[in-house]
């Protein structure tokens, strides 16, 4: 897989330099592991990628991890510079740097790896690399486009599945730890997340499942995914125990005409922020506009979130083979909230959804 | 859990009043966790804690994990500012620090908020806020030396249980498998990383298990650990499959006296750096100081690696309380390496070992 990420790499350059960047400096991260393959735990010892135009790739490593990074898939094709304890890492960075002005900085680069190294390099000035990034990992190619369909029909049967299981007289937290099973029984490598919102706590969209236990009558908001070869799923449906309210059909009728909405916005050479446009219209036209309390989506992939962003400012063109979700909510602080997330890919001819299991209201027991 | 957390930011806002911060600004992190028990994941919207001397902590954080904050242990004692998609926090956070010239952040936050943060406060020169942290976490109290015993406790209960198992015809990553059920099943929460270097791997100090199958004669470093109530658990033992030769023998056995020697030296009013220093020395001694290629020890706690390091520089004076790691380890790379690593505890009289199993070199089978 050597040549696929010594392209990566190569053409990461590039872009900085289009940019008017001199070099980029990347730490453990998805980015790493997109450049690279390399996967370390961050840590308070610096592992730096350092790309520069012209010149071959360099990963300062710790001498402890030297081994670890020879084998990773770029391994061969990089120049592995290992520093042992009480060597300065960030004053080798800082002497590839010499003569750069602008440098783009990972984007989840810690702080103490930053400061240290604004401090060995007081000339260059740090930028953050996502606008970079996002033109490389923003438009997956076939194998990604592979990992994110089956991620995506993973998180799918997890839906269906979970919906035959009685909900009432059961506790948050049990059905989220059934969600968790169920993401990796269908084939994912592991759990990622596993909201489980009932009644009132719906209302609160980054819900930590707990021990309220549901009663008919409750909205559940299930927001889950999980990682399948190295590749995110997220998805959001909202289920009804026993019989839901008039207010609570209401309500879930208005998300999901935004939500198809916003999907059938997606296309190439629409800027991102056109789809938040026409989900947030419907939901602010049903007079809900002040309860729709986050953007309309986010780009996945090695991330569950990652650039770029369904929200009013984001200008990004979209391209084919760019993937992000759609996910449009209502939230009525103390009584109900409902949100409904598909993943979607953009294609030539517009779009292709990643989630297709029913986006009705379902009623469980 | 309140008042607790209360007096760790009251006595934190003073010790960077003391190093003359004016300011600190913490992210999702073990730090965010320490100070307030608040632990949402890092992500790219920005949750950031903001301490000033003689005022309120503010934690800005995104509306829809608004609920979430107010339910964390401190949360009643937070002033909550709220920010939705497409407000711009770091302005937010800007306005808060107007007027402050040095701001600690804290060692963790990502470089997209850093360099945000320092976009949106030209005016403001960021530091590192671990030299705050580690005046307060360092010192571990009552509670947190509890829960640290009972994590080592559980890893020696680990060690032990994993050499009456058979290693010769396995693959390492088995082993690695048996020993993340053995942490879980001696009561840790989850296991957090699970080396097993098998025959020349175990040259390569933080080498990935993999398929390498376990053969007569191969020396194997185990490290291993858990997190139990938060707080983390790191032990490593070197074991010979079979008969070891008498090479092996002797490496194990200069390891054995310099990690004896360096537990020795700890007492309150020492410098950490001595740690190292008497560790090495013994390794030195024997020839082998070149192939000693790491510290000696790092801080433990709500982290695996945390401040103080037991390393050439770092001056930190030991006071009782603090927990860390002594590890020497010898590397012959293409043969075999050995590394025998204990948590202990700074206590007035000197020293308490976290893990008391046997240091010798164990033969499995």
């Amino acid at each position: 897989m050597s040549e696929r990420h010594l392209d990566r790499m190569r053409r990461a350059a590039l872009e900085a330099a289009t940019l008017g960047h001199d070099a980029m400096v990347i730490g453990p991260s998805p980015d790493l592991v997109y450049l690279t393959g390399h996967d370390p735990m961050p840590l308070e010892r610096a592992t730096l990628l350092v790309l520069r135009a012209g010149r071959d790739p360099v990963l300062v490593v710790p001498e402890l991890e030297r081994a670890l990074a020879a084998r990773a898939p770029a391994g061969a094709d990089l120049e592995l510079v290992g520093w042992v304890d009480g060597v300065d890492p960030y004053a080798l960075v800082a002497s590839m740097l010499d003569g750069a002005g602008t440098v783009a900085a990972g984007d989840r680069l810690w702080a103490s790896h930053v400061l240290a190294l604004q401090a060995a390099a007081p000339g260059v000035r740090l930028v953050p690399a996502s606008a970079v990034m996002v033109r490389l990992r923003g438009i997956k190619d076939a194998d990604e486009l592979d990992a994110l369909r089956r991620a995506g029909a993973a998180a799918d049967h997890t839906f269906e599945a979970i919906v035959t299981t009685p909900f009432a007289g059961r506790r948050e937290r049990d059905i989220a730890a059934d969600l968790a099973d169920l993401l990796v029984e269908h084939g994912h490598q592991s759990a990622a997340f596993t909201i489980v919102a009932s009644g009132p706590n719906s209302a609160s969209p980054h819900h930590e499942p707990g021990e309220r236990v549901m009663v008919d009558g409750d909205l559940v908001v299930l927001d889950f995914g999980g990682m399948l070869d190295d590749y995110h799923s997220d998805t959001t449906r909202t289920v009804a125990v026993g019989q839901p309210s008039a207010r609570a059909r209401d309500v879930h009728e208005v998300v999901l005409r935004a939500q198809q909405a916003g999907s059938a916005a997606v296309r190439p050479g629409v800027p991102i922020q056109e789809v938040d446009r026409t989900a947030r219209a419907v939901i602010t036209d049903a007079g809900y506009g002040e309860r729709f309390i986050h953007r309309t989506g986010h780009g996945i992939g090695l991330e569950v979130h990652e650039p770029p962003y369904a929200i009013e400012g984001d200008t990004t063109v979209l391209e084919p083979g760019m993937t992000f979700s759609v996910e449009p909510g209502i939230y009525l602080e103390g009584e109900l909230g409902v949100r409904i997330e598909d993943i979607v890919v953009v294609t030539a001819g517009g779009v292709e959804y990643l989630n297709t299991t029913t986006r009705d209201l379902v009623l469980v027991e």
